[in-house]
């Protein structure tokens, strides 16, 4: 504390006193007069010995945070960066920004080939016929396509999708549609619907950046079940069941987020049996069951769901436009009016213009066309993809071909690092997701993700021979190390 | 549990167990076998005894509560309905729509003057306008209009936000303006990023319903501190403060909802030094600044933060169309990740088209025209509305004029309550709020909540005369009544 007492703070000057002290504890820090590692005082103790609100502290540090001057541990303070703390988060950073891949939300470089991003490549959109039944809606409906829709969607679209789920045959009612303003707020209204703090859900290992997102903020906790080939493993399923009472399953069950697994018939049959038995209420979100290529196994859950234990989540992202934010849940009756008291308190509802629009792109079944449209397209990049990575990765290295959707997993010799390999083929031009961001805990993983989504067909198997090299590279590399390592790894 | 012995359900028949359920318990009511408020077998229970999953009996007994055969009771079970019983169950429900109505979602019977509404009558939205940018934008950015936008927000429109502050004398940067699909999403996302289950938040009391539900879905616990013709009651504020530590305050300076009241500079003031002097984030929930017709006094708390305490949220609902789902935060730069993930997490992005369309609404400057002419058509509304409750209103019923906004807060003589007085004048063709609604528990107030949004000019005298009416009658029928009540009533 003695260091701390040299700050003098000038309560008369412009400057705020959290940019003042911001500045005086830098100095510090540059003149090392606190070293490295050294832990700074308690917030409450400095700004007592400095005469100072808390919250002048509490900004101070995260100033100092963010310029990465220091660093925080959770429950034991504020630490002084080292050169080597820095780069831990700087590649913390890269990792956070990896999640954000997945949901879009990040551009990378001009000459990189992208198969980080699942976010479809803007020229698949059907902009042309959208302009057009945007315009026939406003001047139809006028101002009443800016008021507010009812929360639970506008009604001709909720009975659109009725009709329109025929071809994943569910049967529903039109009261069973609730509207989202798609997918990721699916999942969070019905968090807020179903979850108390302290709550368990069980999740898909490993499964949806976004999911778990939502799963954490809403304090609950996450229970891990591996996915296979076949499906989530239902023995492990069932024992967590036993012991610990979740509240709620999350599955993908086709071509899964980010294997591209997809489960069995089997598999889904005794995942629902164990609900009813368990009276349990399973999650499906549906991204790309539409996207099947090379199986007769893509029933929904919900389409087999006779006893209404299943809500169904579909989003339009990948097959129509990830910009529209439009979306649905398949809610069972039970539980209807809590959803729609979540999704009231999260945005009252869904822009109505939007819905609208929509409505009219699905009564006019342009709808059907476009679906084949995206279906060939995604399937010339799904067989580059397939042809090249059976040519081309070295040998040992894991790669199951999916039947459909637009993600490949593939899995790195055991006791290599997917995060490891990210950061040594930065140069490569290549972008992929290291499999450890699919999973609620820091960990490190074998496995990496591929998507086709924002890739063209030229690009793939160059994309995939760079990759390749990459990691050949990577393993001679690193080959004496790869014995030693423990890696958290996925089941297959 | 004897008479549940009988009950005989075909697990062969396709009909579901718990429609088979549900029947039969309700045949049992129907031929008074169980008999009104007797209580219905524990879940388990009757579920042990039928053989049955716990799941489909929680589904038996919600069909049967939905369809008011029977009602729960919070921790000691479900009951068969009486006559009675329904009557308040159909009370509490008709309470539930009137909080709807205040975020938009019911429409009343054709003849019915509404002043129940907060949301603007559709005529009024700039339809041509927006109609045109929409357009514009298709024809310029095609594609990316519908891909995913950064969770932030469109950097341009974020730009223009930026200039557009300077007409509420709020002066930031780019960085910390956070796009949100309207108010609603702010107070969802506030809630998500700075409040932990059991924290606790103060709110004005009465304050707006939506914020009411979510903080309330976020597991925080409420604290209510009167608001009055000067704003916050600040030695109540503080007190609590002290011995709760809260971590947020939500607050409508301007034209508060619902009571139309809004802070002198001094309470602002002296909210924003209690602010700093506690480390505390203050909400201010802006949603009619704009909508100033009386008063030199609508500065915005936001625009005298010179700590950056303040989380400003801006609805374009009420002044542009509250179909877009569109609004904005001003974030202090502490908290501005948090505030960003939490986003994230709520609906990855505001839809990219409804932005980009918003931005060139911005920046052609049509804006300016659109508010000054919203503020003539308010300002007629709100003008005669003035002096038609000046004119018409009983003896001793209380109304404080507002200086601008869209709301009026009529008190009924103390003892007298709105909600009786609401369901003694269903037939007097008027629709508004009983004041109750506008608290976290359930109360009964004698203050009502009258609003111009949804009223046309020639419709505002007609109303106010019905309604004065309909309160002399009420007053007449109930004097006898009136000394013995104890009613929850705001402090004026």
């Amino acid at each position: 504390m003695e260091k701390f007492k040299s700050i003098k703070l000038n309560r008369n000057s412009g400057e705020h006193l959290y940019t003042q002290l911001y500045n005086s504890i830098k100095q510090l820090i540059m003149d090392e007069d606190i070293k490295a590692n050294e832990k700074l005082p308690p917030i409450r103790k400095l700004a007592e010995l400095l005469s100072l609100n808390n919250i002048t502290v509490v900004k101070a540090y995260s100033l100092l945070e963010e310029k990465n001057y220091v660093y925080k541990k959770i429950g034991s303070g504020t630490f002084v960066s080292s050169v080597e703390e820095e780069f831990h988060r700087l590649d913390d950073e890269a990792y956070e920004d990896m999640r954000l891949m997945d949901r879009g939300q990040i551009e990378v470089r001009e000459n990189v080939i992208n198969f980080a991003s699942a976010t479809p490549t803007p020229e698949l959109f059907p902009v042309g016929d959208f302009k057009e039944v945007l315009n026939e809606v406003l001047d139809r409906d006028k101002g009443l396509a800016f008021g507010y829709q009812e929360s639970k969607g506008y009604f001709p679209l909720r009975e659109c999708i009725v009709e329109y789920l025929k071809i994943y045959k569910i049967s529903t009612l039109v009261e069973n549609i609730q509207i989202i303003s798609g997918a990721q707020q699916g999942i969070d209204v019905i968090s807020k619907a179903l979850l108390r703090h302290g709550d368990t859900v069980i999740v898909e290992s490993p499964t949806y950046t976004g999911a778990i997102a939502t799963f954490e903020s809403r304090g609950a906790k996450m229970l891990q079940v591996p996915v296979s080939k076949e499906g989530i493993d239902l023995n492990v399923l069932e024992g967590y069941i036993e012991r610990y009472k979740p509240k709620l399953i999350y599955t993908m069950p086709n071509f899964q987020n980010p294997t591209g697994y997809s489960y069995s018939r089997r598999a889904k049959k005794e995942l629902l049996d164990l609900a009813y038995r368990k009276g349990l209420i399973v999650i499906e979100d549906d991204y790309s069951t539409d996207l099947n290529f090379y199986t007769d196994e893509n029933a929904t859950l919900k389409s087999m769901d006779s006893n209404e234990n299943v809500i169904y989540i579909k989003s339009f992202s990948k097959i129509f436009m990830p910009g529209l934010r439009l979306g649905f849940l398949v809610v069972p009756r039970s539980v209807n009016n809590e959803i729609l008291m979540a999704k009231q308190a999260s945005d009252i509802s869904t822009s109505g213009l939007i819905q609208r629009a929509f409505d009219l792109y699905l009564r006019k079944g342009i709808w059907r066309r476009h679906i084949s449209y995206m279906k060939k397209i995604y399937k010339e990049r799904f067989d580059i993809m397939s042809q090249s990575l059976e040519e081309y990765l070295p040998e040992a290295t894991i790669f199951v071909k999916p039947a459909g959707g637009i993600n490949f997993w593939i899995g790195l010799v055991d006791g290599f690092s997917a995060k490891e390999l990210y950061s040594q083929s930065i140069n490569a031009d290549i972008a992929f997701i290291p499999g450890g961001v699919f999973y609620p805990q820091e960990v490190d993983s074998n496995f990496l993700r591929l998507s086709i989504a924002d890739v063209y067909p030229d690009d793939i198997k160059i994309g995939i021979q760079r990759l390749s090299q990459a990691i050949t590279k990577y393993y001679q590399r690193n080959s004496i190390r790869s014995q030693k390592k423990s890696i958290y790894r996925p089941i297959l």
